[in-house]
């Protein structure tokens, strides 16, 4: 494996560098700074810790396990998904701290920063299952710290300017790290053969736990950002989509199959789909009956979407992805786009109450108006820009190319430089796609002695015959 | 497969259906509404949300995986409780909430929505687990959406009429499912030979991993409906009782054994009986001790159930129980019912206080007595009927044959509704009963390209012998 | 196996023994006595509750499957922590509680007692790790009977007499834990070849569920004990230290390999190191880099522990240890206490304000100083001794050694306790050290007749060359 020490001792040096930036910029928010009294009712950590740790799961074991359906690749789906976050999670409190220093250029910590990191390398992971089986793993470091940035200007553009609602990062994260993945994917070699991209009986139920995780978490995920009953609905929103969405998932994948069988991949991946499409409308008054429709639709798409378009894109454009995540994140994503323009579009004062301001803060009347002096004697918040239902629906469409644009750009410079500086560090050969064995220690291979006391017995046992099916079944029990 | 795709369309249509029940029924709860201002106290989402989580885990994660110990049938026990429960949940928010109507004839979500009915799938699940391997997708279903209402039913009578307490579900929960899953059982065709119906290492090591979450959450199962000092009980009874439960169930599997070695279906199964048996009486003051007690003789129950009870209905009745619920659910179940009425038998406002009256609301005064109003100036609760404690042990010891009538005439009615609609939706042939293949696409079986390629390796190396194990080896290694 | 009847009777017999403890010394405390009114605010369920269920995960979960990478001993890993963390849960109540007795003589029960007992038995199992496959389950049971005791005595000097910050157990814990079990690794019988000690493909798969979910519930085991600013804090430190320590594990594994490759042991283990290391600061004035630098440094400790220091240990001292637990808990823990040591001698009351004094309890002025009582003013704290800066980190110090005389002099009579009763109790034969098959009912080995079926198969195959592998193959998938 050439330059894997040069890319190691690369990424050593960007943890040195890390540790650098931290003791410059980061300190200890108000709330876990010992020498300020803190207030009891808005304590981060009593408040925001157990949604916290459903979403740390839901990223490094969720993603992590969901990737190990390769029959040959588990050691690195999961050991590259691990190395990976925990260098985003790093530098995303960076990117994301730059647009929100304090007052003294320092970037203050507390539980929303934790949760922040957490949702950027969401969105990185997702890039990560397009390419899967066909990067070192300082090729998905690379990609990861380039996307972090760039994730981390697109999200400042649609909260800060845009203003728009996108509670679960339907947009932000699912979108922009869709097809962020899928450029870097088409830039990048794609495989010629299947070769070992399939998986196996026991690859798959190790991917199982990754979709349950997922799934069972993703209310968590959806509301994590949220307060009071716009984190509830989230909640409430998330958990029926998932759902409904879980069960067009099997219906349609067996309507649709040929052999008239559920597919594992779409179980794997389609019955997530339902929290994606809710995601950007996931607080939002969606109502309980549009977000089981909502989910009931995401189910139908991503299959779909796995069955007819993804061969499709492979053998028309060469567009290789591993995961599927365009059907996943990518479809579902866009559709959660729509959803929430329509939403947002029928979003009024007489269904919202006051706090419609709060969720569509630019809907707020002017700092100067009378109207902003009026609304102010009945709820704190920021002044807005006036804006229509109908201009933030248009807000809300918008965000989607901008995503778009974003993504897909930032993906196909990034697998440029990724391409580039392969002869450096090194790249995957394209026999050893999808194979553990190029960056990993697998277990016995140098086990000689072993291998060759079994072969001894095997040879025994041929002589008679009647005993060699349960030596072999024993060794199949220990594997 | 004949019928499949009829029946995965009856799924859509159910589904359908369900997002039209929305429509008309569904609305979110006041804590959920955005017009309503929230109070900050009684916030659900704050009180309610890690339990509910570790719950979600239990439900989606925990029985899905503890069914998994079956060698050939991983995907079926995880993907048919994956679909069978997203199909429930939804149904119980409905059989749940036409007993709690609001006066605007709708029905109200909050977190406690979501908590009754993952608790109601629980009951489904463990009937599941007695038919496990034997039924296609679309009669699981068949069998959740009456399981459902039944429950739904016979949880009201208990609650509502014999206001019995049954804080974790004992009887409610455990007891229903139990001998729903058995009466269903018992009217389904029995497999005729074990054929393919055991373990095989890595399955049980599967399955452990359900094991582990369902113990490991279960003081959240049987606190997650209680309040306050009632929780914290709730919490700690399980603890110890899980515990105790633990080591007797360890200690009597091998006691009980014929080669002197623990047996892996005790351990994953019988650990678990504490949490049924200190379930009915979780909050009640049983004190650590007895909650210890109770685990222990819980542990040597089940593994005798499982040890001795199990193979006489086999053989007796052609009762056949897959996961063997009856040892886990059933009789703990039981158990825990006399225990709670033992534990009632002795409850006295000198050891609960004023709270007697919260926690066996039938023992409150009469709304117009004397002692009502006395009692009303110190707490606040609903009149009662002046129940003697006697009576309220009666009350409690009555909920078993109760509780036991309604599952098992309705798991009768239910497999015979399963039979008779066999010929159109399709049925497991004898010869494929715990076989994935009949409804999974299992990996590689289509890659003609690849097991050819091992074919001819195959053979080279039969000349060389010497290579061969090492060959095979690696292939084994990969699974 | 001799003697298996004979421990698991022992077994019960101390099962039976700590409910008659618990009839005399248990009693649920305040918060969960039903007569008493509790206050919502201090509400230990409510407090406590999702970080102890992280703990409860790590313990029974994390540590059981961290367990799990032996290939033939996967059933044991998970069992045997299983039944030893459920009897020392139980015993660490009483060990700890008779130092904290009510006027009654009773032990009060609630939440903290729980998280209390489940960090006890962290300390168990992390000895278990040094002798994990060379013991029977009942040597197991008297070694953490034996342990948790001490590790109780010595946490009671190291907190109430030396006033020592310790908030993630770093010394308490893992250094306890670790040089404990290392202690009696030395007593027993070491193994003689390598002989199945060794992992496969799959068994590291299910040792990363393990790692997995000790790394991502870290923060809650570094933060349970803690409150307020003191917890966010430790959730922190421990998130910046364990994303640091992760990335420094994974390169220095590559640089220091031979083959250039990664090693799976180095991903499992030494990516946790980060969360020992900042354990004992975890709640101090750390900083962020701080932290990022203690968990980088923590992962090149470890790695490094694993590479060169864990072989010359086994051959110099013929020191077996088969879980490294000196590279994860012993020399990360070391470090950790000199870390906390440096960051106490520089704290001070312009970092802390008035909270030096509850961080520092011995820090606080004398009883009756009138400085105490102008601080007393302003912050509610116990007298101390008036401590210096330069003392604490003296007692910081010295803590160290008094916990490396606990652990292992305990260690060395708990193995030989363990040695003496061996004839009696029966041991584990050396060839069957790393073997289930010596305790379990391994799946299929006694279903023969499944097995001669093969065998027919396998003949019939034999002669029809070409189908031979697919059957083969098919086999192998369904393991």
């Amino acid at each position: 494996m050439e330059g894997i020490r040069l890319s190691m001792s690369i990424l050593l040096g960007i943890q040195v560098l890390l540790i650098i930036l931290g003791a410059c910029f980061l300190q200890y928010g108000k709330d876990a700074d010992a020498k300020v009294l803190i207030d009891k009712d808005t304590e981060s950590v009593k408040n925001k810790y157990p949604m916290f740790q459903d979403v740390h799961v839901m990223i490094f074991i969720g993603f992590g396990f969901l990737m190990t359906f390769l029959k040959r690749y588990g050691f690195s789906s999961l050991g590259f998904s691990f190395l990976l976050t925990s260098v985003v999670v790093q530098w995303a409190i960076f990117c994301r701290g730059i647009f929100h220093l304090e007052e003294n250029g320092k970037i203050h910590l507390n539980m929303l920063s934790l949760v922040n990191a957490d949702i950027a390398a969401a969105s990185v992971l997702i890039s990560m299952g397009a390419v899967l089986g066909r990067t070192t793993p300082i090729q998905l470091v690379i990609m990861g710290l380039v996307e972090t940035l760039l994730f981390s200007v697109n999200e400042h553009i649609l909260i800060e300017y845009f203003k728009i609602a996108d509670m679960g990062g339907s947009l932000i994260v699912h979108v922009f790290g869709a097809y962020f993945g899928l450029a870097v994917s088409l830039v990048l070699k794609p495989p010629k053969g299947s070769g070992p991209e399939s998986s196996s009986y026991t690859s798959d139920l190790f991917a199982m736990i990754g979709t349950l995780f997922l799934w069972v978490f993703w209310p968590s995920f959806n509301g994590a950002l949220a307060e009071g009953d716009n984190q509830l609905r989230a909640v409430l929103n998330t958990y029926l989509a998932l759902a409904s969405c879980c069960v067009t998932a099997y219906s349609v994948s067996t309507i649709l199959s040929e052999h008239k069988k559920f597919d594992m991949v779409h179980i794997q991946n389609a019955s997530l789909a339902g929290g994606v499409a809710v995601g950007a409308a996931a607080d939002l008054m969606l109502h309980p009956y549009g977000a089981l429709l909502v989910g009931a639709i995401a189910g139908v798409i991503s299959v779909a979407g796995y069955r007819y378009l993804q061969p499709i894109l492979l053998e028309k454009i060469k567009l290789h992805d591993t995961c599927g995540v365009h059907n996943l994140h990518g479809l579902p994503g866009l559709f959660a786009g729509f959803v929430a323009a329509l939403v947002s579009y029928q979003a009024s004062e007489s269904e919202y109450g006051m706090f419609l301001y709060s969720i569509f803060p630019a809907r707020a009347p002017l700092r100067h108006s009378q109207e902003f002096q009026s609304l102010l004697s009945k709820i704190d918040v920021d002044p807005g820009t006036n804006r229509t239902a109908f201009n933030q629906a248009c807000f809300q469409i918008v965000a989607i190319p901008c995503t778009l644009a974003f993504s897909i750009i930032g993906g196909v410079i990034t697998g440029t430089i990724i391409n580039l500086t392969a002869p450096a560090t090194g790249s995957v050969p394209e026999d050893s796609f999808f194979e553990d064995a190029l960056h990993w220690e697998i277990p016995d291979s140098n086990n000689y002695e072993s291998a060759e006391k079994r072969v001894a017995e095997k040879q025994d046992s041929t002589i008679v015959k009647i005993h060699e099916p349960s030596e072999t079944k024993v060794a199949e029990e220990k594997c």
